[in-house]
């Protein structure tokens, strides 16, 4: 092997390695996500991570959208692709079985890893893990609002501190197009502009639905180019009272827009889904303000039809949203024909951008709670002729429950082992030498006091003299009784 | 849309959707064999789908081995591939993080999919899930043993019924080799003709080592071509006494190939193994015979380089192994240059194939325990006026950790409600109209014992007698209470 035949070792571009502290917060919030699902009654169905092309992206894909998912031919002269969402993969599914093999509705939850060739970023990857719950085969409200509990319980579960759900339904948008005198594509538009309302004022917004403006670095900014009286329309309807009083924004909306029936729909069934909602246990805005009806609410995918909803944390609301979804009943069109959809309703989590934002809010030890990846006790090798015995005293504690490990990297001495069980961020370090043989017990160093100790110090020359970790020993016979109190004790 | 731009709702060849029961089988599973990995300390460690490929194959993979992966060129020019295995992705993450960002020696598990472009079998996916255990960068054997260690832990904790841990060494398939004048190549085909000990005479297995053979059929049987005196060495080689005491086996291979110094290194080390194994509480043969010296265990893969070992099911042999490891020291090469090698010990568990031991066992049920797909309890409606009560009852249930579902699927007569019950597995199903409602009860259906009477019942007429679920009342206001004590006791 010539050196020019060497492999370089590196990740790909836009991939992530699963480090252990990543991987355990990830297994620790999807199986807590999964309790929550299963409580619900979702069954679990998980499908390839390949489809058909045309599966995933229609039959006449755009060479955007070709370019924006990992795809290819494969051997059998087939254009396959990598999913980039589970919804996709459900249609599919739902659309495979339409001869009684799975239950009708189906309510099931998946998760798993998906792929999308973006662009990457920071804390923006071309496989992450998603978390999608649905309902399909169901035009019940019902399933809507019950899509919001499980997201509510979800998030409840999760301890992720105060969030908000905005509630609005996909009709409303094309109301309050047709209120202003557009068409469903500027009713989108409009709304892409309203979603600036938290960052730009009043004018502003009057000004982007207009005839333009240049910003502050002189650039000029195109307008929708909306008619003062349509301007006015949507003003009056910004002027709504929106997010803080759920019944105060629905009658003033219904006043607002009493002559056009498709908004008295959208109103109605917004207002049957907050009141199942409390049904279901999760309150609206004048308890403690966990669903509120968002008038201006938009959500970016071309195919929801009916309730939409997102969720934002309180304490971090620059994040965005951490949770979407809403009803779509046209999905399955695409292998069904025209006309012939498959109600359904969904949400979706992106677990990693979760992670993510539990970190930044320092609430992820509230959810790994004691779990650390790694064991909790490392057994060190101070006499080699003695490994039978190390091998012994790690069984026991395994055999009692204890996330347990023996040194095995070769000979090495105390320090090297002690940095080692450090890394693993192991609690408690085992020593036994001769010593402590004879006398039938064995030396425990707690290393998580000893990290405090080194912490605390002010100096080096201080640490090094604290650096004596404070040590207790644990008789041989009663190892794994000793070893438990003390991981139960606090180390202070 | 036109009828010819419909897209065939397929599944891809090759590929297995996973429906509920196996999706769930398959979460159990991979949660108790997480639990022994990270009681035995090993850390969770996930890589991306996707690697370079070169990091995959070598730089110079054959067109056979590029033809057996899923391997593309991406937008950024490069050729990638998905992973066939977890052990490749696993050497790039050692070299990929040689800086010290991972602990050294690195234990650790990983599961996923894994994907490899065979030819489709009944029972042989595409895409297929696997659970890696690994030791990386520990030249012990103790870390051998302990790999073996946790299988047997691992086999316990799934309730698997019998099994046998087979070892052997790689060092003494080429000891064999060198004992009859063959080089490493011939040696492992001496190996491949004598893992035919099971099939056939040893006439049989004396010709095809020789000048070949005439089978059944009439077809030529090519043989190895090794002298009289070559096969006179293996023969004795194979009068050894072999699987059934570990001690005996190994002093009489000491005896034959006493003259050979890789041979001894191999039996000691063997013999080492086994000691560690009792200290690891994993029982040789002349106890309960879980761990079996087999003198004829060779293993495919061509990486191994010193202990190996596989597991068969005492009551499923045909099965074939369904774990597999061994020590492969040369692995990162590929990245790190010959001679660069890091020590390291393995084994792998296709999840799926031991499901399907398991099913074909009839032991699923006994991994699943009392864990269905679905939900426990459906709620059903019977009056829509009352939505808002039932989702009311089936919240309360919820709240108190029962798997709870309404009937969602829009109008429907309670036959189909029932249908739909049993296609989900619900224990119970509740049933509230007006009269319920002014009781303050609900009524509840038997759903188990009403299967179990249309089972017994002989005759469809009987069986349409019989229909009459056993019903029972709930007092409505201490709901959960009641079905919780419903739930756990035996319907019949």
């Amino acid at each position: 092997m010539s050196p020019t035949d060497l492999v370089k070792a590196r990740l790909l571009k836009g991939m992530q390695d699963g480090l252990p502290e990543l991987t355990l917060a990830r297994r620790v919030m999807l199986r807590r996500v999964e309790e929550v699902c299963r409580r619900f009654g979702f069954l679990p169905f998980d499908t390839p991570a390949l489809e058909l092309r045309d599966a995933l992206l229609g039959p006449q894909p755009s060479g955007e959208q070709i370019r924006n998912i990992f795809t290819f031919s494969n051997q059998d002269e087939e254009e396959v692709g990598l999913r980039f969402d589970l919804t996709v993969p459900l249609a599919r599914v739902v659309c495979t079985y339409l001869q009684g093999e799975i239950p009708r509705p189906l309510r099931r939850y998946a998760y798993g890893p998906v792929w999308r060739y973006d662009k990457p970023e920071p804390g923006r990857f071309r496989e992450f893990l998603q978390f999608d719950i649905d309902s399909v085969g169901t035009p019940e409200l019902t399933a809507d609002a019950e899509i919001i509990a499980v997201i509510d319980a979800i998030l409840s579960e999760l301890a992720v501190g105060g969030y908000v759900i905005r509630v609005s339904n996909r009709k409303l948008l094309n109301a309050v197009g047709e209120y202003c005198g557009a068409d469903a594509q500027q009713a989108r538009s409009i709304y892409r502009v309203i979603d600036k309302l938290d960052k730009y004022p009043r004018e502003r917004i009057r000004q982007e639905l207009g005839g333009g403006l240049k910003d502050e670095s002189g650039a000029f900014v195109e307008g929708l180019g909306l008619s003062v009286d349509q301007i006015a329309r949507v003003d009056a309807f910004l002027d709504l009272p929106n997010e803080g009083n759920n019944a105060e924004s629905l009658s003033a909306a219904r006043a607002l827009l009493a002559e056009n029936a498709l908004a008295m729909e959208a109103l109605d069934e917004i207002e049957q889904m907050l009141a199942w909602l409390k049904d279901y246990g999760v309150p609206g805005p004048r308890s403690q303000g966990r669903v509120n009806f968002d008038l201006h609410l938009a959500r970016g995918l071309g195919y929801y039809s009916g309730p939409v909803f997102e969720v934002v944390l309180t304490e971090l609301p620059s994040y965005g949203s951490i949770f979407g979804g809403g009803r779509y009943d046209n999905l399955v069109e695409r292998f069904m024909g025209e006309g012939q959809g498959i109600p359904a309703v969904g949400a979706s989590v992106g677990v990693d951008r979760l992670l993510a934002a539990l970190k930044q809010l320092g609430k992820l030890d509230l959810l790994l709670g004691e779990e650390t990846a790694g064991p909790q006790v490392l057994v060190t090798v101070m006499d080699r002729e003695r490994l039978g015995d190390y091998i012994a005293m790690t069984r026991e504690l395994r055999e009692a429950g204890i996330r347990a490990e023996m040194w095995q990297g070769g000979k090495a001495n105390m320090q090297k082992q002690m940095k080692y069980a450090d890394k693993l961020g192991c609690a408690l370090a085992i020593i036994a030498g001769s010593d402590e043989f004879e006398r039938g017990e064995v030396s425990v160093k707690d290393l998580q006091a000893g990290k405090e100790l080194a912490a605390e110090a002010a100096t080096r020359e201080e640490w090094t003299s604290k650096e004596k970790r404070p040590q207790t020993v644990v008789k041989r016979d009663e190892l794994a009784a000793g070893i438990k109190a003390l991981l139960h004790v606090d180390p202070v």
